[in-house]
């Protein structure tokens, strides 16, 4: 295969690592080259800029659809294309098929593969039939199905090559992640949280489909890949059994803290991180204690998984603020010196910018002024409650308890962002961050646990923030200082991923079906192109043929249009937690697609 | 609706039929409004010119995509849109959503429409879920269903004014066709041939949905709404029990002929003309005679369905020529004299010139040079044999008998034109035909009839003609002497709809997916644009804030389409009557989207 990658991608990557480099080394360099969009994150560090700069501020006015493409398959399209050379590698949801087009070549359909999956898996997706993309290394394409199979298949002919069960749907085990490849190994967390699954992150060899490591959420340190001497939270070692000591009973063999969001890493450092997401059940009066390690950003080697830090954002979690959103790595200047930082954008509204050595908190701010359930971040080194929000009792769920509904939450378990990655661009030194702009009722009510059934144990109702109508924002934010630098009001939640380029631009999609640019400066709207259904997929960029090109993927669905993709349409069908995007309906609907926009 | 309508065509519509006019007054002027499109077909003659002329053969190769709208649906997509001020009508296959888009609000969906309709319907269509559009009169949207139910919709909000079965999906019966609206009824033929059904056309009262007249192709006199003595072919008397002695027994009761093409209009004359299909089976044998009036073209009195003439094309068809193209009316120069004229390209590779006046044959030429089934059509007003066709032995499937494979035959049975629309454009003289270029193998077998399952009686293999790659072309054609006036190559059939403009331009969409404009004079082509998916609908265009816009729908399936809409990807899965186009499935994957172009 590396051959064939040679040939495909000549002229488009200068130097390619020799014979004996892992697939790391041979990622890092392809990721490097501007030209080709090499991981689903674009880079290892998350930031989704490109240094392509043919498109600018000055001329995207002019963008064009260049060629579109269709998936074949309605629902919710997140996530986007790989471009490797002349190929792309485009991904659908639910039947997660995969096609390689050939692009000096019109598009034709170099192979595409369709896996069998049994469509039983569909009920217990909780948001949707997502997947959010493939990724490539070692001549392969490796894709993480709904029923949780990893599958590596031959990036030239789409032959399987290997394939892994990561998990089992009968119990609520699903897969939605793009696969992200680091050295040799390729990892992928799981879906499940709202059926009581206890997460996990696994690596298993490229070659082989071998698994090395696994590291779960919570449970034993063993279990967790955690040194209670070793690994530190906020520059603390975390100490033995930390996270069973913070649950009640077994409640953790069925605790949530799922990892279906982005994995970043820092090949300096050797670490990989990611978050887990929220404590199982919703209802919190049935979990007490902290629920460790749910909730975290987490630092681990990814040769053997150790955990080198962990920072619980949310302990106890009572909102369903599931904490998987990326970490985009970004050095930063912080008051007055250089930090290796990583900064996230967690769904409890708070965007953290964290010491990505150490794990030190450096600015922890609301990045949606409306978010109320905790006053702030304690940000006092001396305190006792140093690291933790400081909860307003008004809006607690647990304080309030079982079969009380709790109302003018802000944000609603949506989050203010929810899994559509940000961008970065180092130009500007702004972060690009998509909003869900709502607010929620939420009562909690006991509910007992059925392998494979919902688990979730509490109602909602979403709706915008008192006196406002517009359910989204797109906002510039400066992490250094944990300030909006510009925000743009969106009628919706924005559910697309951002995309900076080193031509002053910034790209998003909206649930109308908007591909919008935006200038990186001061977020004024430079082009909008509606196409053919909303969109909750990432925008990404290459250049073919000496021509920078802008892809993203149409086809309303995820969890803000699951109200669409699944067909129900009337707001009484069980919408209360969709219920807020009813109106969606008035302007769009399914599809599947692709998008390639150009300068004419 | 009235007043409605008024409001939202304001500015769009110079002068409007006063209070008592009928639907008909109504529609003709309408459709003399070049910014609308007002009917399926572009006009009563189903010329699909527009005098709009923004877009010009200078200017087209700046065309971009300027918006675009899933219709929530896969599987083929003919037919195209209606335009009626600043409401766009939209229809799908099944299960036939309709949808009205605002145009001058960035086409918010006004309402959506979806008919509740048994699935078991699907397995009776023959050649995939398609429908092919929806029409308007009297501010009703009328939609018929794939179930036969021909349904009247208040265009202004959705809701259901009235609704009819026309058919029986039980016998096999379906709806594909789109209505045709003249005077106060609204017209419908029924899909079936190859399930035995006999075929007819009916109106029904825009007003209630009341039945006024039905004609069926086969049968009595008075079942086909014949008269003997007045309804003439070739300008003279049919005579009577024209259709029962040209059967064997009652052959005739399950006789195809079967009315699912277009239907056109000439006020003047009051005469609207179809064709009926194939005779069912498809096994010559099984039915001896000329099985009239299968393989025919109508004329008929809109008021009360009677024949005025009648021409049989195909007599005792072999070969599964379904005869339903559309007539496309044009007033014509031959041979010195202006002819009120009708222009036919039927499947049976022969393009007719008519006398749509009193039926008179003036031309009948074969618009591929490839078919080979006759040698020609007897011109001789002397001859026994006036107005038929000269077979050819060694490709008659009759002669050759049952279990005896004819090879060789051109063109195929899915015609040198199927369903997609011809267009005409007065300026250049020239029809714009898009052609499948197939031959074919034709093995008749005996098939007993059961009602609601199959009923074909012969295999079949297509394949392009020996020595050629192109599967289509799309040609010019000159009706008044019958020649090709140019040619463009294509690598698939071509199965869209034709739009010819009075920029100069003429217009049609490819399997692959392409919008394809060619300069009307040469065919040179002008513009390309990729969309999502191959086309089988219909370009139309229209007029809309001051600027010209082109629109088509995409969504591979239809017969040219039907391996890959129903998943039959295998050349080996019973694709013998398409496997010809098994190679589309490098090219393009299932859709259903508008794409709107206009100039920057």
């Amino acid at each position: 295969m590396r051959k064939v990658l040679l040939a495909t991608c000549l002229g488009s990557i200068a130097a390619f690592a020799a014979g004996g480099a892992s697939a790391n080394d041979e990622l890092i360099k392809m990721s490097q080259n501007p030209k080709d969009w090499v991981m689903p994150t674009g880079d290892y560090a998350n930031t989704r800029y490109s240094k392509l700069n043919q498109i600018t501020a000055a001329n995207v006015g002019k963008l064009q659809a260049a060629w579109t493409f269709s998936t074949g398959v309605l629902r919710g399209h997140e996530g986007g294309p790989l471009v490797i050379g002349n190929i792309m590698y485009l991904h659908t949801p639910f039947p997660n098929k995969v096609y390689a087009l050939d692009l000096s070549q019109e598009q034709k359909i170099v192979w595409a593969y369709e896996p069998k999956q049994d469509p039983n898996v569909i009920p217990v997706m909780c948001c949707d039939t997502v997947n959010r993309g493939v990724s490539y290394a070692d001549g392969k394409i490796f894709l993480h199905q709904a029923d949780t199979t990893l599958v590596a298949l031959d990036a030239k002919t789409g032959k399987l090559v290997w394939s892994v069960k990561n998990g089992d749907p009968n119990k609520g085990e699903t897969g939605t992640s793009a696969p992200m490849v680091i050295k040799d190994k390729v990892f992928i967390g799981i879906s499940g949280g709202e059926f009581g699954v206890r997460c996990h992150v696994t690596g298993y060899d490229v070659k082989t489909g071998k698994r090395a490591w696994r590291g779960y959420s919570m449970g034993s340190d063993s279990d967790m890949l955690i040194d209670p001497v070793k690994t530190t939270e906020l520059g603390k070692p975390v100490g033995e059994n930390s996270s069973l000591k913070t649950w009640q009973g077994d409640q953790w063999k069925i605790g949530g803290g799922c990892t279906w969001g982005w994995i970043s890493y820092d090949p300096e450092e050797n670490l990989l991180y990611y978050g887990s997401g929220n404590p199982s059940t919703w209802n919190p009066k049935q979990r007490p204690g902290d629920n460790k390690w749910s909730m975290t950003i987490w630092a681990r080697n990814p040769d053997n998984g150790q955990a080198k830090w962990v920072y619980q954002m949310t302990p106890h979690d009572e909102w369903g603020y599931d904490g998987v959103n990326e970490m985009i790595l970004a050095d930063q200047n912080i008051a007055g010196a250089t930090r290796k930082t990583l900064v996230h954008f967690d769904r409890n509204g708070f965007a953290y910018t964290v010491d990505r050595v150490n794990g030190e908190l450096l600015v922890a701010e609301k990045y949606d002024p409306t978010v109320n359930w905790a006053a702030k971040v304690d940000m006092d080194k001396s305190s006792k409650t140093y690291g933790r929000p400081l909860v307003q009792s008004k809006y607690s769920t647990e304080q309030h308890g079982q079969d009380v509904n709790t109302k003018g939450i802000c944000p609603s378990t949506m989050g203010s962002k929810n899994q559509q990655p940000a961008a970065f661009s180092p130009d500007t030194g702004l972060f690009y961050v998509p909003i869900t702009h709502l607010c929620m009722d939420y009562e909690p009510f006991k509910v007992s646990y059925t392998a494979g059934q919902p688990y979730v144990g509490a109602t909602l109702a979403m709706y915008p923030p008192q006196g406002e109508s517009n359910m989204g924002n797109f906002i510039a934010w400066d992490a250094k200082t944990g300030k909006i630098a510009w925000s743009n009001k969106e009628q919706f939640a924005v559910w697309s991923g951002a995309l900076a380029t080193a031509g002053g631009v910034v790209f998003y999609g909206t649930l109308e079906g908007y591909l919008k640019a935006v200038d990186a400066k001061t977020g004024r709207e430079l082009y909008r192109f509606k196409t053919e259904s909303g969109i909750v997929g990432n925008v990404m960029t290459y250049e073919n043929g000496g021509k920078q090109y802008v892809a993203v993927l149409s086809g309303i669905g995820g969890w803000a249009g699951i109200g669409l993709a699944a067909g129900l349409t009337n707001p009484s069908d069980g919408l209360g937690a969709t219920g807020a995007f009813a109106e969606l309906r008035n302007y769009t609907s399914l599809g599947g697609k692709l998008t390639v926009f150009a300068l004419p």
